[in-house]
């Protein structure tokens, strides 16, 4: 009762869409979907007291997603975005049977990117710039694999490109060094289009845009998914009325100083009084 | 002797293109050319020491810009760019006849801007969203009606958003219900491009996107010049080659320490180390 009351703060009376990130990553997969989709009611958990996910074993990412996932439930939403790719690579499938248990629509991140990219590439060379632990998981090449297009697929591991974003700006020459010795391979294999696969990557679009040149397409989780959103409130005739303007809330489970702090240069948009702690046990 | 040594740090063996404004707004410009153009070097003055241009006389402003005008010829700009609502408004004229006779062409914000927005418009409903004296100036309105295609032109002044913005981050919800007002005569108008006509604005474009909806286009500044510097560039046969890095620098005659504080929200890319306190008397 308390919950579905706290739920309803700043948001409207339908029943909003959830969002659960590992903290601020995906922010930015809910920038993209706010801009998309103003008419909307978007609830994001950033369970930043277990950041980061990255670093979890596959049983423990099982385990603690199904405990958001379920609290998400419980909140009432009616639709569940994965903002995270290290619970998506781990959890997808147990995330979207919970989900599905309630009747709510899972979406996560990976395919919604990979087949945006491949659609919109003309020659077929794409880009994947991700965490270690993304690319060995093989799953963007697998999704990009399994669209039956012929596709040359260049992956770039980034080690320390999150953590160099998550530590936050000015971004200095060292950061520069950093990104062009990425843009490197991504230049010699010529691809048209890249796919930032990790949610923090969307901070440094311009500085990958002027290494690889204005016309390589960057496509980021958030555009993919707030296209993939659209269609499923779409078909499922749920979409807002064009003149509304929805609600978004935040609740987090670590620290709400840092996470305002850190989340405004991922959102874009005012943070600032919108954001709640609560346990998720 | 001293000047031409120093206006090489960071750049190319060549000469730079130029770019002056009153602050930190004009970076925006800059960091559309940056993407637009990462092979060639560019140099910008920032005359925060004479912040802002906007409260001073005509008179004031033509005396002004023609001492900064002087110098980045000095210092031996390729091509000039005039990045700054207040001194295109007071100035294009005599800047631009005082770099015609050493040589050197002249870019203005506005002209370029009205000329984008008047090409994508389908409908040819075109919002102007400016500063109080640009609205008056009646500058984009002329630039508009000068096209020679019917347009409907809306002008909403927002007398507070350049220093709103100038203040910083984070956005509070303040900030949102001032430019939720400065939207509704634009979606009353039904407006499908948006002329942000100040080089503050793209800071907030997440926000005017998100109020007016994904259809309606951003136009700024930076990317009307950006274009406009290609086309220029490549008239001349001077564009660099496709696999050059550029540099970029900066002159400042106010504080190096806010410059890089402010600017790096502004540019979006690295500003550290990069910036030069200057004397343009």
């Amino acid at each position: 009762m308390n919950q579905a009351k706290q739920t309803s703060a700043g948001l409207g009376t339908g029943r909003p869409i959830g969002l659960i990130d590992s903290g601020v990553g995906g922010l930015t997969v809910l920038h993209e979907c706010l801009i998309s989709l103003p008419g909307e009611d978007f609830l994001y958990l950033g369970d930043s007291g277990h950041f980061p996910y990255g670093t979890k074993s596959r049983e423990e990412l099982r385990q603690r997603t199904a405990d958001v996932t379920r609290y998400m439930l419980d909140r009432g939403v009616s639709l569940l975005v994965v903002a995270c790719n290290s619970a998506t690579a781990a959890a997808a499938d147990s995330i979207t049977e919970l989900a599905a248990g309630e009747g709510v629509d899972t979406v996560t991140v990976i395919g919604p990117e990979a087949e945006i990219a491949a659609s919109i590439s003309d020659s077929g060379r794409i880009g994947v710039l991700a965490t270690p632990a993304t690319v060995s998981s093989g799953a963007y090449r697998k999704a990009l694999e399994g669209l039956g297009r012929p596709l040359e697929v260049t992956e770039v591991e980034a080690p320390d490109l999150a953590s160099i974003i998550q530590r936050g700006q000015p971004f200095d020459d060292e950061v520069l060094d950093t990104v062009r010795g990425y843009c490197r391979p991504l230049r010699e294999a010529r691809v048209d289009t890249l796919i930032l696969g990790c949610t923090h990557y969307p901070l440094v679009a311009p500085m990958l845009q002027r290494l690889l040149g204005r016309d390589v397409r960057l496509v980021s989780a958030g555009h993919a998914i707030a296209a993939v959103v659209q269609r499923t409130l779409a078909g499922s005739g749920n979409l807002a009325p064009g003149d509304r303007e929805g609600g978004y809330h935040f609740l987090v489970t670590g620290e709400v100083d840092s996470f305002v702090e850190l989340g405004t240069r991922f959102l874009q948009l005012p943070l600032v009084g919108r954001v709640e702690r609560v346990d998720v046990p």
